[in-house]
């Protein structure tokens, strides 16, 4: 395993301090915890995410005006604790309620939901919206139904944006479980991320294949082959959400996620078949989004995800402005 | 080699037509060419840059409002034709004239310069700055001096805000000069980028060996060793930059680049020790930015820059608000 670091078992703590002594100016470190939460605070519904640490820039890049107003950091690949969950919550409070967005795997949906009842107890009004719009798999190795995956961080912008506006927290509840409704995501693995504590790859695939589905913990995906040509990897992608939907979306969002060890220049390439296959299908795009958001350490591969814009006003939310590291 | 990719030989042209594609708001290609410019036209002198490609998001992701006016897109590690650097001259001028940055490399320094000698024969004021940071070696592969790197990125970010806010071209080739002066860069090599065309690593590490001061077109450092831990890289790094100072620095900013195939978390982890190291040195940092700006393809590793920012107001242009794709 070859990682720039100093001990695995101290990552995620020098990886946290790394993000707010670089950004004093967005975010700090909520005191003796693993809590980043935004400088600047509003009058709004405080919107907070998190999971387990080997995503990022997800989610303590996406702090900010305007998107999340904490973001909760657990071990590699682990469900930050309820305690922790609970601190963000109180961060995040501006006596408006609290709303969170939850990657859908088992151990976060648990540990988020006794965080909302911890939090009840204080008096803070909290929802949840929880993003599953992995469509490769149902029931994976970590979930029980679809996985959440970089989707989650188009559910951000939109929420963010609608907070940040005045949104009450049972009209950001209605708004998020809708736009999860329209948003789908599948990935495709060329190597494998190396967890620091595990020291090797979490599978291992031969030097002229790939997987399809894979998801951001290495769970199994739904088929391997050799590796294609990227217009051939966009159209299996594309024609899979596209046939997702029950009605085909007449306007979309395009997001094309870099999974950690993938460079722009190939990401580019596959978002210009991908624009190519949806001209021919006479869908329309009004927002495109190209980069690492929701990686998987040091995975080789990306993810396409589609969010169907159609009879929808959420371009605006999506292009807004926002003071992040990362959006 | 596993990349997503169509032809290797097509890879810039369909990576350019994927950025255009993507982020319409803020770039158009110059028709027939391989230039990308900022669609909003303001009267102010030109700024352009380029190279080869491979580098992304440099140059075409900091192109837009407050950095670059266009950038030259060559094939992969190939400087870009004189023909093609005159078409972004021409794209650029407001009538101003045009400053180009260009990183120190035989072949870029001799195509810049024979496209101002075409430009200026279009009576167009044509002035460069040559930026030569990375102070690992003198004279490598593919240059007479020292090499052009990451620092780079913060010369558009200095000269951008400078040319929008007015200043002549004259005053602007003054700047730079003096900005490049201050900036001095490292890399560290974990291992070697694939050259698309090329099908195999540039060069080849042990399963445990690292090289410092390798190029950004993987051209030779100064010292193999075994992997380090962070802190020992960090503490090398900072080490033969601050020394390499007339005048030891009381306030630096900085870059710590990706090399494309390193994910944040450990960039974290490294400027987590770098910062350490510079307060125990009693350097103030009053700037830091994090992520893959001048990246060597799927290498991985990264690179250290420091900016003297001592008696200077350049934090102010460094932290102003751009409208690019990657800054």
């Amino acid at each position: 395993m070859k990682k720039i670091m100093n001990e695995p078992g101290m990552i995620v703590e020098e990886m946290l301090e790394g993000i707010v002594k670089s950004y004093p100016e967005l975010v700090h470190r909520v005191e003796d915890s693993r809590v980043i939460a935004k400088n600047q605070e509003q009058k709004q519904v405080g919107l907070i995410s998190g999971g387990g640490s080997g995503h990022e820039p997800a989610h303590a890049g996406f702090v900010g005006e305007g998107m999340l107003s904490a973001a909760i950091l657990g071990d590699v690949f682990t469900s930050p604790t309820p305690d922790q969950i609970h601190t963000a919550i109180k961060a995040a409070d501006q006596g408006e309620g609290v709303l969170m967005v939850v990657k859908n795997y088992t151990g976060d949906i648990l540990n988020f939901d006794m965080a909302k009842d911890l939090a009840e107890m204080d008096d803070i009004a909290v929802e949840q919206v929880v993003v599953d719009d992995d469509i490769a798999v149902e029931n994976s190795t970590y979930t029980a139904g679809k996985r959440g995956v970089a989707g989650t961080i188009l559910v951000h912008k939109i929420l963010g944006d609608a907070a940040r506006n005045g949104a009450s927290l049972s009209e950001l509840k209605e708004l998020g479980d809708q736009v999860v409704a329209t948003i789908k995501t599948i990935g495709v693995a060329l190597k494998a991320a190396t967890v620091p504590e595990v020291g090797k790859p979490g599978f291992e695939l031969a030097e002229d294949e790939i997987e399809y589905g894979v998801g951001i913990h290495g769970e199994p995906g739904y088929r391997r082959e050799k590796l294609q040509p990227s217009k051939e990897l966009a159209k299996e992608l594309v024609t899979k959400i596209l046939s997702d939907y029950t009605e085909k979306p007449k306007e979309v969002g395009v997001l094309v996620n870099g999974m950690g060890g993938t460079p722009l220049m190939e990401q580019f390439v596959f978002i210009n078949d991908v624009l190519g296959l949806l001209e021919e299908a006479e869908v329309s795009v009004t927002f495109k989004k190209v980069g690492d958001l929701m990686t998987s350490l040091d995975m080789q591969g990306l993810s396409l995800t589609l969010i169907d814009l159609t009879a929808t006003n959420w371009q605006t939310a999506l292009t807004s402005d926002v003071q992040t590291i990362s959006w």
